[in-house]
């Protein structure tokens, strides 16, 4: 299916009136259903379907690797997946409970949750800043980000090995383009734990704990980060940079060099 | 409590490596409780938090106006709101049990939900579009944007009578400065029906049918809108205009023209 679509607009520029089609981004509802029950109606981009499904169940903590899956089942046209599970989660009982963005009780208590639950996955030794190559791989990511370029109204997303773009996605969603990443990663069984991931968008907390959960040890982006992300990062040992754009970037947490 | 805050980064321009201060954008947790129970966990900017909070959960259909609310009781160093209600919606119950981005079950539903939901709130005569008072609102929702200008990771969002802006609100996300625009608006009891959205963000289906519930009858973004959102705004009378910018802008929907 396809992610962008004409329709008829009409375009003021100036005192000029055009009636003009114009390319369009596509949203598209997906409901994920878990051993045929239903879990959530994510709004997305239609493509990566499956990557996203199975990002998305990981993220939440339904399934610890791709091998957990027994069955997918994927109706594009509906815009349905059915996903089934043999050894559910236990985590899954309290997801399908909760109805909050993130879990927690107030100020504070999502950074302490969030660090102590990844303490066994703390990045131990930074990874070194080769700024050059950072520069090159954001080059190639702007270049890439077609439907960005196209629409103005998506998000892009890369897995990144050494010098080179291995995994790329976009989606309406910053967090449904970081699913679909690693639900690509989880179903060819890579290793994310040498990788850098990009980002075109805001590095919020909930970005920074997908990335942890996977033990990325550093995330670069365009945008800007919270001050939350950055609280995390610090903790966890993953290298955080924002503002990567052309020559520039800033580096908020675990800055090593590479000599 | 301050939407920005400085942190110490390291910041690379060409060859140069510098450490210095720089202003980072606020995350916050903020926890929402309905009668004593817990509802959801909002990652926001901690200003116009109580407007957050109403507008929130009339968003979502836990109230029909603000006189429904007996009791608002805000901790905001802890990240806290108490809200009593006395003939708490049914809706809330639905709500509590769900744990989806939008109900609905696979794709077209959503649309044809909403819009038959909404059909008693459809607008009859849309808005007409007076291109130079636009542009002027523009220019000065972007004048205004200063959190976004400082740290580059906030939305703003607006409500407009006439040619001036009476509400305007920023958030790390474009849903929460909408809900603080509409919670504001409920707390002083403003008619929306002839008043104009602005936002910074992207309109996807979810701000439309927020803006849908105020029967609000014209929409103005600087970014894009979603396929999904222009359907539904299409079927509800309502002007939908995006990348609204200097001299141009792109009108999608109901466009008459003010002569």
């Amino acid at each position: 299916m396809k992610d962008i679509r004409t329709m008829d607009i009409t375009r003021i520029k100036g005192e000029k009136i055009t009636e003009e089609e114009d390319m369009v981004i596509v949203e598209y509802p997906f409901t994920i259903f878990i051993n045929d029950e239903e879990l959530i109606t994510l709004l997305c981009s239609p493509s990566s379907l499956k990557y996203l499904a199975v990002g998305f169940i990981f993220s939440e903590g339904l399934i610890n690797s791709y091998a957990d899956i027994t069955g997918i089942k994927l109706d594009e046209e509906e815009g349905i997946a059915h996903i089934y599970i043999d050894d559910i989660n236990k985590l899954s009982e309290e997801f399908r409970g909760k109805r909050t963005i993130t879990s927690g009780c107030g100020k504070g208590t999502i950074f302490y949750n969030v660090v102590d639950s990844f303490k066994s996955k703390r990045i131990r030794n930074p990874m070194a800043v080769e700024i050059e190559r950072i520069k090159g791989l954001i080059r190639e990511f702007s270049r890439r980000s077609d439907l960005f370029l196209n629409t103005g109204g998506a998000h892009s997303c890369a897995l990144c090995h050494d010098d080179e773009i291995i995994i790329f996605k976009e989606d309406i969603g910053r967090h449904n383009a970081l699913d679909k990443v690693f639900g690509e990663a989880l179903v060819d069984g890579l290793d994310t734990r040498d990788k850098i991931v990009l980002s075109s968008g805001r590095i919020s907390s909930e970005m920074l704990i997908k990335v942890a959960k996977r033990q990325v040890p550093m995330v670069v982006s365009r945008a800007a980060p919270t001050s939350l992300a950055i609280e995390i990062a610090e903790e966890l040992g993953i290298t955080l940079i924002g503002f990567a754009r052309g020559e520039r970037m800033n580096i908020y947490t675990n800055f090593t060099i590479h000599e």
